[in-house]
């Protein structure tokens, strides 16, 4: 078996066997196999898709390319939630201490920001001293003590996805279905869960655009992922606006917080609403909870309790952050004055919010990566009290854009400007936040 | 603009622009693309094609990638010939002295052998002493002196093309029409050429195996090589068998030189009279004759008096070669007596030949290259006297392995006789060596 043969096959549109999928996949992890070689089958992947007998075959082989972590001995069951990204979306900050609280442990393995999407990692370093680069020991040790821990992908985990995801990055082969489906649950796979709950993002500021490629999406990860022995479920969600009121590291850190302690506008409670709804869904996947009502009862105490807060404090000692983020947000978190308001051009109904490019806007001024390499400054973002559908006057001010250097943020301002349409009458129909659920 | 977007156009099936296509074949010349960007682009400019303003634009970067050699102090037209490859397709050693020897130019760079093809250069190779990694001024200097110059591609000639090429070997992506029309059309345009007729093999031995296919090619490549200034013409002819009765590099040379002395075998005479075609047509594009009668008289002159033959001598003789080899071939080149023969099972007709089949045979034993990075054996290799459409009675001699390892040769008789496919009765439609002449 040479590396070309098994690109020739999936070029010419046939099948690759489980034992071409392990033999290619096997050659990634050492080495063995050439970056271009692997990139071409990429391509061959992205254009010419996989059935799910080869999905599964090749979700199985990144997954057993690194070491599966073993969490047996925490005598709770194990969830996590994973988001296909989008604009604003900080809800695992919200639901892994809502979780936790409720006695599941949530292992959670996330990523970055790239392109016009955030990530939990950067987001979580706004808070000072925040670690993510735990060791397995060190994971281990805050998940059993906090109940939830959040770190990224380590080289132990799933290694041949890591290096397929940096080419995929670099040759546009990101989207593609059974690309992003092995790459998911091969992390999710490794970290040992029971229970998985995926909110596929739909609309104008997520990777799938269109419901039914969302909907193939979401139906590949509930199968592929229930194929690997993890309760699988997905939400498909509207992203054809920032999720709450805040984009940036800083600002959505801020926002979690303010929602964990009853104190966000009403611009922050789309947040609350989605975290609240995928975490009852972890709940009953998860066996704690046999009905939806019952989960939502019990995640709304732990939110009224203050136990959740309580439990992102002590994720964020145990990992190294500022615990008083908790208490004060505005004061420990690094944020700054400086801004330029977004105004409306004239008077109507924003019928229409160009997502992707609000996100694009604040990764150009330092608020994302706009390549890989780039680092992140957490201070930059956007805050918006309005939403689709609102009305606003000529001039009225739509949003808020921080950022530290004037002539940036004024550069910023004007192309989220330009993302909201502002119409005579209002769209016909409102947005529901949760599209559909997806169990099989 | 950025490698990855250029790509993802492609992905996507648009077309590209020149901008884009000159900024990619530029990245890869300088080597800022990446090797992983680069195959990627391969794969899905196979999937996805080129329109004829992308092929146009491909094969013009590419061409400008190097330098373009000037022989316009030379006072002949320059033609060249090129091969899409083939079994036993050996007509360039037997082309060049017999259009050199009327008076025209020929700069040919030529390519090595891989997979179940051949390559002009191992077979030079073969010849003791010759040399093909002249530098542009000795293949000048022999080129002027002696009325042809066979070299390979060297750093000067289309970079762009060699790194490519390697690529798309190790990620098969090598049978894609604008990247062959693209990889021949600048080899051929950067050696400055009036005229060129390209062979296009059809059937299965060669790479293109239905004809609507190879007509595709042809059309392509004659229509790129016209709009780069290079009067093309392009020869559909069939390679369902090997071409001649020689298949290995030193056998082959020696059928070349027999030919020309007029002392070769039946089995030979396809390649003579190949070689005459191709050659005619390359005087009628070089404007030495009008018609294609005229072209072939002139021709057998030059055959028959010796003098195509004088020319190969001196052309063998200023590339370091052994020039006694046109003497004496059986003596002075590099051949085995350790021999397999390879008998018919039955008896009955030869109905089909699996050509690739028997190139791929002689190629594992080392009488070509599995990988592009193999050193070539020149004694191994094949003769047959019989054709498509003989009659063969049970035990009979199909043909000869030449080979100094026993046990590999009697492996590679193996293979070629199950190549051989013997029935009852003929087969109905007698081969046409010409299929078809493609003017634009």
């Amino acid at each position: 078996l040479r590396p070309q043969d098994v690109i020739r096959k999936k070029r010419d549109g046939l099948s690759l066997s489980r034992e071409e999928i392990d033999f290619f996949i096997a050659g990634v992890t050492s080495g063995r196999i050439a970056d271009y070689q692997v990139s071409a089958l990429l391509m061959a992947i992205y254009l010419n898709g996989m059935n799910p007998d080869e999905q599964q075959a090749l979700t199985e082989a990144m997954l057993n390319s690194g070491n599966i972590l073993d969490f047996s001995d925490i005598p709770k069951p194990k969830a996590d939630k994973h988001s296909t990204g989008g604009v604003g979306d900080k809800t695992s900050i919200i639901i892994a201490p809502l979780v936790a609280a409720c006695d599941v442990s949530v292992p959670m393995i996330s990523g970055r920001g790239l392109g016009h999407t955030g990530g939990t990692l950067d987001k979580l370093e706004a808070i000072p001293g925040y670690r993510v680069n735990l060791s397995l020991t060190e994971f281990k040790q805050v998940l059993t003590r906090v109940g939830y821990a959040m770190a990224g992908q380590t080289a132990e985990i799933a290694p041949a996805d890591k290096k397929m995801y940096a080419l995929r990055d670099a040759t546009s082969t990101v989207e593609a279905i059974p690309l992003i489906v092995a790459s998911i649950i091969s992390k999710k796979g490794a970290a040992g869960l029971d229970a998985m709950i995926i909110d596929v993002k739909v609309g104008n500021g997520a990777f799938m655009r269109e419901e039914p490629r969302a909907h193939a999406l979401a139906h590949a990860l509930v199968s592929t992922g229930n194929s690997c022995g993890i309760k699988t479920r997905a939400l498909l969600t509207d992203m054809n606006q920032p999720l709450g009121g805040a984009v940036g590291n800083s600002l959505e850190v801020e926002e979690c917080v303010l929602l964990l302690r009853g104190e966000a506008n009403e611009a922050a409670q789309p947040v609350l609403d989605l975290s609240l709804e995928l975490s009852a869904h972890m709940l009953m996947l998860a066996n704690v909870d046999q009905t939806i009502e019952a989960a939502r009862a019990r995640l709304e105490r732990v939110l009224r309790s203050g136990k959740a807060l309580e439990c992102l404090r002590s994720n964020i000692e145990a990992q190294g952050g500022e615990p008083r983020v908790c208490d004060d947000p505005g004061r420990f978190l690094p944020l700054v004055s400086e801004t330029v308001k977004v105004e409306s051009p004239r008077s109507g109904f924003i019928t229409k919010v160009d997502t992707t490019e609000i996100g694009h806007a604040i990764a150009a001024i330092g608020g994302g990566r706009v390549r890989i390499e780039d680092t992140v400054d957490p201070t930059v973002g956007f805050t918006s009290e309005l939403k689709l559908g609102d009305q606003v006057r000529a001039r009225q001010t739509i949003g808020t854009v921080y950022c530290a250097d004037a002539s940036a943020a004024a550069e910023a301002a004007r192309r989220i400007q330009a993302a909201y349409h502002i119409a005579d009458e209002p769209a016909a129909q409102p947005l529901k936040l949760v599209k559909e659920i997806i169990n099989e």
